[in-house]
């Protein structure tokens, strides 16, 4: 199945995050692909995958970074496929400098901003789905229900508080 | 042509920001909505919008709020149509509450940030389109024209730096 | 005896903060409910829950989330049963994101916010029952009684300074 | 009638922002007094005001103070009327001074923390109302009718976005 | 010897922080007490502590706090005896609500700040050990060997990086 | 009459906030001289004025700054007069980065540090003669008197409250 | 005389801080040129500016942006010529989404971040010229002569403190 | 060989950090120093430090410290040999107070800010190689090929994502 979604990330120690983006896009069926473009180490590469990403057929690209998190916003800059921006959770300031410098985009780039951390990175797998599910009535019932399983888990985890 | 995009906003006063998004969905040719619906004086007309989203064929919905800043993520609780939040400047605080209050959403329910104010409306705008325009080419040339038009402003201001 | 607080929390990850607020109204011999009632993953159950508060006969809620945290607002928004709002600490920001997404409500929707975390939860406790002994003589001495014991261990401590 | 409501303020320069308390208190009928105690001008007044609060027949207090902010924490100290505390907007830090100051009391002593500035204040005479209401049917059945004033305005905003 | 200075805190938590400012105090050979006074929790004892303090003879007043933090603040308002506060590093903000509580003092009542945590307990001690100085050549002498000791400990220190 | 306080300040701007402390030194009757002091375009100047402070008198020093603010810890690390810091409201940051650099000094150089801006000011030159007052019975009743009068006042503002 | 600085900026509006960067520069003397680069609007210009660099001979840059402000952090990714970076104080949150978003380079890629604002510009001028001057004897006596008369300046502006 | 870079730091403490600046200096060969340098506890050997710089033929400082952190901006008030300034993570606020005592210096005395901790360390080292570098092409190449393998490590870290 042709790949829709690329999730890419500025550094392999974000994977620990950015997992939890291809997790939900796996159990969502939705095809994808991984990998580290570094806004600095590899800037070519990162301005290749975004100029390449439309011919490609990629519908959303996931960006996960940390610190002054470059990566979203410079492969917004690049593609106009929508880019989801996941601020990883970083050292001394716990992320705050990664979710600024993600969000704070000026007018005419946008990059759709995600929470910080493990949330952040599930939301984007999930952004991405609910994206691809405006023309996919199959996709949109797997999100659906995925709703409604944690609907229900939240409930009945009432029983728990003990 | 139908309407794809709903622009909300918690109250009256947000329209002085969120104006900026129907600007851009206007120039871009996007048939939108545009309504107050606030989520503390109108909790149940918030929940209708997002219930009926879907079936009236909304494609992707825009809310802006300040403050606690609650539209967004209760409309994206009560819908899959991909929500765009847009933090609005805040009296005391300058946004950093509307940001965080719209940002940092648990797993399962993500609002697609944009940063705080006017450039974020701006931004949603564009966001908004740039999703719709994954499946619309003629959309899809209208963003590029847009973005070439900035990047040659951008080029000739250099000429006014006195 | 009759329930007039309901203990509301986000989550189950929740409890071992809002546990704190269960312990103060028992022992104080105040009757009590808790539940999990997430704002994001079941919207419904919770405006049903706020609906009903007051005929129900509930004479506080208290609800404790974090992040976005959106719970306590939106029930205010739905009863005008007074709400007592717990900020719980969250990951990466340590509970500030929570503190003002709870306390930063708009004119017209009053949430009475707590301290982040433990001491929240148990104060949150206490005020209820401080609105409670309002008209409740008995429970009013309770109160009383508690706070000098509080008073005394806390003259007391001094002798353990070393 | 007599007074159940008391509005205390650090300076007479919060009267600028606890006006809108008062306001909103005397738009749905419920007495009150109003009155500069200021925690660190007048440390003995405001102990002689809290403590006779009980005896007096007060059943809400609201305190208003910017920057170190003690007098609602204070007052909540000398008494277990219930108090409520509108964080004063402050010149150098818009008043996260004032907020943290108010809302980060240790378990103990709770404080009813509203927003910061003028949209606290109202919420605070709200607030104070909806406590009194639990026992007073006809001031609930006001409380009502102001919320659905005020959602019926939202509603009609809609018309004036242009 | 007469105490001359005394170290308070609000909660027998507080010593693992201030009893560094009772071993700077010590080292020096300045008098000293030291006590649990809860600005919250005992009120009455913090203002009799305050009031007695000058008759008592004593010079400077060291108060440590976490959280809302009224104890420097407080005890500053009921004598003009210095008061030097301690911000107590808090679980959920680290300390910036204390230090913000404690140094945003009105005009009128000034709390010497020191800063957050340990180092601000162990400067609260020397720099009361400054004040008394003033007048007392000997304490004068100790503190500037105090200095020179810590100064070559620096100097030598250079050698251990490795 | 000798003069026993310094007011210095990093640069002529600041002026407008340390003339404060100025006019209450001259209201006690507190002999003061002043002057700017800049630790970045006068560091030996700065080290000089520290250097002789002790042999000339001085029994406080009261030294203000903007920004990175190193004037008050720079001339604390050179003489064991004690220091009082004032915060001076910075221009983009609003007072936060000069509190913090003023506030957070290591163990081993205390500087007493004030609120932000005009109120820290005033506080300032309050706090130094609350320690030249503690062997100075004269002062010690101006000081009480000028306390006595502000409360007087306090209270008699709450009439204005219209 | 050949460029050897160049001073670039995000956007038209940035003039207004940058231009005090061109300032310092042409009154040492220091030949550079300026232009508009920006990130997101005219990524491949910015990456072609940052290639060319060393080659055309440029010692050291100056880049200033605003919000998200990723260009100091990207030229810097594209050559070892020395970046220096300036935080343009933003509209919502005052520069500190600048600050962070500049200053937090990973490991790899260093930005020489200045203060926020107009005199982080006049900084990056005067850095740029004392990196210059470490193989430029008449450059760095001009720098030094510059140092002595805000010296002078400071001094005696004593005198205007009335 | 002559040294041509001191790196110093406020403290024995700060070794854990600042020695990711000597590793990187002395990976790519450029001969350094290293020292304990407090602002506070050894001023006078820090002015003589600075002072002595240029004559020593010192080409670049690192200067390293947390919390109040004056090292780098006194050392540069007191040399125009360019200053590269590290804060170190501070313990209760995570080095945004060294942060902001380092970057937001005055106009007249830049400091180069490097990120927080290890991260900025390193940069430290790699700015004053790049800065030296200007004038040495050996050494440029030698950072260039540092770059080089960075870049192919990031792009073959790609493979690890599992």
């Amino acid at each position: 199945m042709e790949v829709k979604v690329a999730v890419i990330m500025g550094s392999k120690s974000d994977w620990e995050t950015m997992k939890h983006a291809c997790a939900v896009l796996e159990s969502l069926g939705v095809p994808f692909e991984k990998r580290v473009v570094s806004a600095h180490r590899t800037p070519d590469l990162m301005f290749q995958v975004a100029e390449e990403a439309k011919e490609r057929g990629l519908e959303v690209i996931i960006a996960g970074a940390g610190g002054a998190a470059h990566l979203p916003g410079m492969v917004a800059a690049k593609t106009i496929v929508p880019v989801i921006g996941v601020p990883v959770q970083s050292k001394a300031l716990n992320g705050l400098d990664s979710l600024l410098s993600i969000v704070q985009m000026p007018a005419g780039i946008p990059v759709a901003t995600m929470s910080i951390g493990e949330s952040g990175a599930k939301n984007a797998g999930l952004l991405a789905a609910q994206i691809l599910a405006i023309k996919d009535r199959e996709l949109n019932t797997k999100i659906e229900e995925m709703r409604k399983a944690a609907s229900e888990a939240a409930k009945e985890s009432s029983d728990q508080l003990v």
